[in-house]
């Protein structure tokens, strides 16, 4: 499949279906509409799966790994082995994302799509959720000219849908993305600030904490980024391959996966947003199967939600990414389904509605 | 056990366990302090139960029901019997709260604290879910004189403690308090302005959904009640007694029992706060215990959780009550303390820790 078709074969929500979820949730035995935005989580549900009831029971998680070349300009408080590490943290199932995934019953699939080193995955209990689909070992620096060549970007892409449109030809009904890569709220700061044409100043923070000085760093790296490889914001592939990063390329493909597919997919924070701007800057119509999972701590997470168009469900100050907002925030999804799959009407519970 | 024994017997959280976890929280394979408000709540939980390992899997939402004589003025737009009809529902699992409460896996209990009918529960699968402690049946108007007598609302607040008390010693690791009272966002209003010392125009909303007119009515009434009634604010049971009701006098006591026997409890939203706001002016301590399960669409919601310095774990829009909020928050609470009981240290991972 090419990306021209994949955008070529993503439809837009049917509003048929919209209104006729909203009409089942008239007749819940509530008042009207009392949960709030969990209707219009169900709703949407509903409208990207064409049912009144929208499965939720298989749920999984593809945590992207990638590796930065920028890393090299000192944006990052930690260093850049610990991508490798981490990965190999979630392949034990000792990471924040695992112990939410198994809280939710998400299946967590790790997807190397570009980190530096080779992994040894021989001696792994659960190497079989380790899936190695590497574009590059890390990128290029992008202070110092593009992050990755236009092919290497739609590679990414590419590879990212193909995973994802495997989970859900498996029987995933919802798919959550997760990012790990030491340095890469550089990058996603760097396609936040293009693609919604917002300052540096608003989009940059501190990522994994580096301090003020380290942030005026960053905020200069990534300013000389855009000006050595003036990515053009219309066009997504330009923008991944210039200023990117590997796993941000695969995010963008599970993005534009769900969409083609009509399956839920619930993006994390900063990183993972970054990756569905580029699938929305090919794509627009992939927001409408889009659920923010929660806002990140991260300053410019809110700019770039707003650019979506979304509404983020938990809002509790996380910055962590591995897919953790978004992994949590899978179970309040499926709190407003089963409220809706679930609840007697009016007439089956035989309660009385409003007097007027 | 009387309520003097009671808050005597309710002692502050020991800082020394804040300390302890914090000191488990900063070795977490993650960036500082990553996941924000999940580590505030994880190290709460270990806190109020002086361990690094609190439980959560014993879970169970008490739904304290209740009628109320204000009904009479008009101020609902639901007909009284509902209450009943509502209870009912919850104990064939068909409402909202019970859907919420499978996917979380917590138990429903529903106590009568005083609806007018009696139900017959003879054909009902789950009777044994609720739990037949009327104080009276249904409050007087408040309009015109005292909701209850002060030894009635005693009795409310030990049958919540009773209750509550005996699903902390059956095993209950953390409960949620839930609501239903046809009419009851007006007591709520009323004893909110009155403890919160808020206007009416900021703390009544149109609970179940008034128009114009009823909001105006309802206003009016709260507004007649306070001055036929002169409730001393300092004095919880006063406030109880003359403006309340049978279920939040209840839930005041679920909230006490929490803090006397050193267990979490999350409240739900107006109707629940409204009881929390009794229990604290009864005892302040119990604030250390609560977790404010999420912010209600009521406007004066978040006036009463600013009095008790909560911060609401959901934001959602919701307005239901019955325990929806505060249950679909245990899921939020259940997974910050897995990941504080379940990720792995620095060290146990082989992972680098931050440069500087």
């Amino acid at each position: 499949m090419k990306l021209k078709d994949i955008v070529d074969g993503t439809r837009p929500l049917d509003p048929e279906w919209i209104g006729k979820a909203q009409a089942r949730t008239d007749q819940l035995v509530m008042p009207t509409r009392a949960l709030g935005r969990l209707h219009e989580i169900s709703e949407r549900m509903c409208a990207i799966q064409k049912t009144l009831q929208p499965p939720t029971n298989r749920k999984a998680v593809l945590v992207m790994a990638g590796d930065h070349g920028v890393v090299d300009e000192g944006v990052s408080a930690y260093p850049q082995e610990v991508t490798a590490a981490m990965v190999q943290t979630f392949l034990v199932g000792g990471a924040a994302i695992n112990a939410i995934s198994r809280l939710v019953g998400a299946e967590v699939f790790v997807v190397d799509m570009g980190i530096i080193p080779d992994l040894d995955v021989a001696n792994l209990q659960s190497n079989d959720r380790l899936i190695v689909r590497k574009v590059g070992k890390g990128t290029n620096n992008f202070a110092k000219g593009p992050a990755m060549s236009r092919d290497d970007a739609e590679c990414a892409i590419l590879e990212g849908f193909n995973q994802a449109s495997e989970l859900f030809q498996n029987g995933i009904d919802i798919l959550a993305t997760g990012d790990m890569g030491i340095g890469n709220t550089t990058p996603a700061a760097a396609i936040g600030s293009v693609v919604c044409g917002a300052d540096l100043e608003a989009m940059v923070g501190r990522g994994t904490g580096v301090n003020d000085e380290g942030l005026m760093r960053k905020r200069d790296v990534i300013r000389r980024g855009i000006e050595v490889n003036h990515p053009i914001p219309e066009d997504g592939l330009d923008v991944l391959a210039k200023i990117g990063g590997f796993e941000i390329g695969g995010i963008a493909g599970c993005v534009l996966a769900a969409a083609y597919h009509r399956r839920p997919v619930v993006i994390d924070g900063f990183i993972s947003t970054s990756g569905a701007l580029i699938a929305y800057a090919l794509c627009p119509t992939v927001a409408e199967y889009l659920f923010a999972g929660h806002c990140s701590e991260e300053p410019g997470h809110r700019i770039m939600l707003n650019h979506l168009h979304l509404d983020p469900i938990l809002d509790l100050g996380m910055r962590l990414g591995e897919g953790t907002g978004a992994t949590l925030a899978m179970g309040v999804i499926e709190g407003a389904v089963n409220v809706f799959k679930d609840v007697l009407t009016f007439d089956e519970a035989g309660v009385a509605n409003k007097k007027d």
